[in-house]
């Protein structure tokens, strides 16, 4: 049963193979297994005075026929069970800890429970809606669910080597199999939140059996086509949604399910974002491991799209609140962005598919983006508080009183009733070592620069790699090969985009030109290595001042600041007498980077001049033809991560150049 | 009954002793009588293909027993005939017009049959839930349509002489008063809509009765006071409301209906834009009849509020299609905005009241602002399409696919089943001779310039006045007067906000610093008038590159053009290549105004130069450090109040000084 599938060029050196050890990162790690994890499985027990209550054992406990009582929480209120069972796993890989096993095991013993006859689990159809199964895949996310089950079983799987959950999400899949697909008496649907593609990529790889490659597949190749099921289904249903009982003459808006036209002939980002980069993750899955080069093809245009039209410089994506919504080519509105926290994590997610297809840089340029910028700002530093919405621009002020910018919070709020990105940064950064290098039989690719080890097999040698990085805050990179005999291997490592040059050495002699040979982004050493090798790899964080495509209206006359993968952000706090808007870049004073011990845990700064617009004379005025006078003032960024954690204020990635 | 109330000093010079006739008005007022008014009236027979129906004569007719059937429209649906009475009865003061007096006395006939035997009268209520007057004040407009209603009758019975509409009214207005107060047994409410205030005021004004003013009064003072009435309302409705059946937490929100706090407290221009400024125009009537100095004050304080601190360029109010709402100081969205054609409109009648209280030449430039801009702009010149929203900046393809736009519209719509805009665009347009001047008993004040014709008592003697204006082209005045015997007593002239100084000459010769004073923005020429004196005015009218307050953060580092009363825009049309948003002002070319002809009727544009920044080599890149190559390219505005005129394409009235 879980015979693994065959390794395929291009897997990533898996996460119980890497261990994180780095200055910047490892405090991450620590907050997701010291606080996150812990703080999350409280509020499962609805016992976080304050907080929502989480539902989940309970709804376990009353599915299993333990306790009486309501259904609570919202239809996939499975799915924060599962990533945070997920994170678990992930957790347990790198970290074990017999107490959080012995807690997932105990939640294990009420699933089985709560688990029904024929495999399936859906607490909320169990308790709430019996007999209703399937009869809404439009909006209740019932695969969705069943998807992240099967990433937690999957996870914890790898993490503990128990294959209970494995077992039981697997008889889960099956069953699924049973009822979807193109056959008699088959119901030839799809979920209205993919996942379950994905995850079921993830179940054939931990179990090496391909019907659910298959089943996987049929998701994505029936999805869009004529007739459209979820249009079909509404019509069965009577026209109604899950949201509102009363039959309505609106169908189901298919391009905010990416269902409007087959996945192959997509070629914009449309609809939910999270739902998008979901879907997206698995046809880079299934093109690679069925090399379908048509679902390849579809992969890179919609890759396309995104990553040069309709993403914001953070990695955030999703230009509309209004359906966490992609909107069209160049909208990039800063102010009223939603650029979702875990709309970045699945853009991560489709990024590290990308590069498993074809190790390009520009793939692990926007998966670095996202996750150094927005999924960082999402986590306060307590691990308790959130952004939801990411935007490049807010005015506190606004943010309460112009219903327009509502969604766009200035400060990072607490535990939410619809808990999606909390427990999705906890899953992602619990994997981030899984992130970190992909190989294929003789070359090993760096696609993130975090400090830790890894130990991977190349040309039938075994290579211990220990990492050192100075990332986000200084481009010095040293790797250190270890092996059992002179192994020959080609070491590949990306050149990331901000940078415009960089230094090798190894041994701490510089590589010749002659010697390397750069692909995609990537210089790769294919040499002999010898135990103790050492490469250094010096990549210059210069201050970037980056300017938008001139069709983004929202930044004309703007630039923003770059140093390394990080963005940088102003903030009133800073700039105190004027809003942000009055600040125009003077460019008579250079700008430099600082290291300020005292910003938060220690942070590089940026700092340099700007001429602000004066408000004498205006006291009175709304409009006039007076110049505006301007003061010089000091500048100041911080990294766009840390924003928003010293109080309210003002805060904008973009600003005057003029 | 139809006794008049007693002139007050600052009264305007009425309606039917106001004749416009004027190069850029006339045109206006023949497309209200011919266009407006018919296509309307059609309407409201539902007979007009493609256009929702109306309702309104076949509401009036089941309610009066003449039809069976089911009440059709808004539950406000009333107050659209009532608007269109009220064009219809101004048109008949200034143009008599046999078919159209019988079309309304038709109309008035069937209202006499629907009226209920206590003076009441609503459709709505008669026909589709008697027994539910008064209930719900909050959502159902109850006395807002009975305010359209009083405000027509007054007009009809200035414009015909005829009393029966009136009288009806009167009844109507009595049995209201016999309803609410604050004595036993009354309701101590208002209405959710505020109208009537403004509508008793004139009713008192047409009929002398001071019971009206005095129930103006009360509904003014009630307003905002403790215990809030739409909460007690709501509760004993069982916390429902008119729009959903299902009762909520939720209580009506009172900042919306500017009822949160008495209205002489409020300072700040809050909730829905439309009923605000109807509000506030009553506040100032009643200032000004009682003399009431602490209502003067909120009065003062709430056009401050607005004026200097929440007030497009254009004179457009409400940043916020949510709630059609004011939002909070320098909060000036041009891409989101709201700006209803109604509110401006309001805004007029609030500026026109203020001008009433006390002449100052502010209110003038502001209702001059509203109308050549705002409340233009929302007509169409076939008197059919109209804008609701009157934004300052719009991406065609953003209003389609980015839903936080949904409400801005890049071309004008057709007839609207909400058809609030349409009628009361109308009613101002008929009724716009009574904007252009007020007098006391020895003064003249001349606020606007249209030509025309009006004959005023000033100091005992009739004089005719024959006004020719240049506007809004040039700023060339005239103004003959005739009088039957030497009349001394002054004339006043508005010097607009738009000029830098004037030349003026009396009979041709220049009048002398010693021979005018110049008080709150207007010349005081006092002298004997002669009959033939010929007062010349020039106003001159140059370019005016305008900046807005450094907090309005929508506007910073950008201008708009402003000549005379009109604000510029420059249309994507006139500047194809590349987005509005990459253009900035070459200021070493020299901006020119030039009547073109050819333009949508003829009309001054300004011309000039700009750089835009080039899209080359940016094809594939959205993020970058190169610096934007730019070339001049001509730059050219038209008036705002003309955009949307030559098919979808962007518009801007900001544009990027550097």
């Amino acid at each position: 049963m879980t015979a693994a599938a065959q390794p395929k060029p291009g897997d990533p050196v898996q996460l119980r193979h890497v261990r994180i050890s780095d200055p910047f990162w490892s405090e991450y790690g620590r907050l997701i297994r010291e606080a996150v994890i812990p703080y999350q499985y409280e509020t499962f027990h609805d016992r976080v005075p304050g907080v929502e209550p989480g539902h989940a054992i309970r709804n376990l406990r009353i599915a299993a026929g333990l306790e009486k009582g309501e259904f609570g929480g919202f239809v996939f209120q499975d799915s924060d069970l599962a990533k945070w069972l997920e994170a678990a796993g992930h957790s347990l890989t790198t970290h074990p800890d017999p107490e959080l096993e012995r807690k997932v095991d105990e939640i294990i013993d009420l699933m089985a429970q709560a688990q029904q006859p024929d495999g399936y689990f859906n607490t909320y159809f169990t308790v709430k809606e019996p007999g209703k199964r399937w009869t809404n895949l439009t909006d209740c996310h019932e695969l969705y669910v069943a998807g992240h089950l099967i990433e937690a079983a999957v996870a914890y799987y790898r993490g503990t080597g128990k294959t209970r959950l494995l077992d039981m999400m697997c008889r889960f899949a099956d069953y699924i199999g049973d009822v979807f697909g193109s056959g008699e008496g088959k119901l030839p649907g799809y979920d209205g939140h993919q996942e379950i593609e994905l995850a079921l990529v993830k179940l054939y790889r931990a179990t090496g059996q391909e019907r659910y490659l298959r089943l996987a597949q049929y998701f994505i190749d029936q999805r869009g086509t004529d007739p459209k099921f979820f249009h079909e289904e509404w019509k069965r249903r009577g026209r109604i949604s899950h949201w509102s009982p009363v039959p309505s003459h609106k169908a189901p808006d298919l391009p905010y399910f990416q269902s409007h036209i087959p996945v192959r002939e997509q070629d914009q980002a449309v609809g939910h974002a999270v739902r998008a980069v979901y879907m997206y993750s698995a046809m880079a899955d299934l093109a690679r491991v069925n090399r379908d080069e048509s679902l390849a093809q579809a992969c890179r245009r919609l890759w396309h799209n995104i990553t040069r039209r309709q993403m914001y410089i953070t990695g955030g994506i999703g230009s509309t609140h209004h359906g966490e919504a992609f909107t069209f080519d160049y909208d990039l509105p800063n102010d009223t962005a939603y650029a979702e926290t875990c709309a970045s994590i699945g853009l991560i997610f489709f990024a590290s598919r990308m590069l498993r297809l074809e190790p390009k840089a520009e793939y692990a340029d926007v998966l670095e983006r996202a996750l150094y910028n927005t999924v960082l700002a999402g986590m306060a530093r307590d691990g308790q508080h959130f952004f939801y919405v990411n935007p490049l621009e807010v005015w506190p002020e606004a943010s309460r009183r112009n219903p327009g910018k509502h969604h766009v919070k200035p400060i990072r709020q607490g535990w939410f009733a619809c808990a999606c990105c909390p427990p999705n940064v906890a899953r992602l950064l619990a994997s981030l070592g899984e992130y970190v290098y992909t190989q294929t039989t003789d070359t090993l690719y760096t696609h993130l620069y975090i400090g830790g080890t890894a130990e991977v097999w190349l040309a039938g040698n075994k290579v211990a790699v220990a990492q050192e990085s100075g990332l986000p805050w200084s481009g010095q990179v040293a790797i250190r090969l270890e092996t059992n005999a002179p192994a020959p291997f080609s070491l590949a490592l990306r050149i990331p985009d901000w940078t415009d040059g960089f230094r090798l050495t190894i041994n701490g002699i510089p590589v010749a030109p002659s010697d390397f040979c750069i692909q995609d982004g990537y210089v790769h050493l294919a040499r002999t290595w010898h135990s103790g090798d050492l490469v250094q790899l010096e990549l210059p964080m210069d201050i970037r001042l980056v300017r938008a495509h001139p069709q983004v209206r929202a930044n004309a006359g703007k630039v923003a600041l770059v140093r390394g993968p990080l963005v940088y952000a102003l903030e009133g706090i800073d700039h105190e007498g004027g809003p942000l808007a009055a600040l125009v870049l003077d460019k008579s004073v250079p700008l430099a980077a600082r290291f300020d011990p005292e910003l938060l845990g220690g942070a590089v700064v940026i700092e340099g001049g700007a001429l602000r617009e004066q408000e004498d004379g205006w006291e009175d005025v709304l409009y006039s033809t007076a110049a505006k006078s301007a003061v010089p003032v000091p500048l100041r960024a911080i990294p766009y991560y840390l924003w928003g954690n010293r109080g309210e204020s003002e805060m904008t990635v973009w600003f005057r150049e003029h």
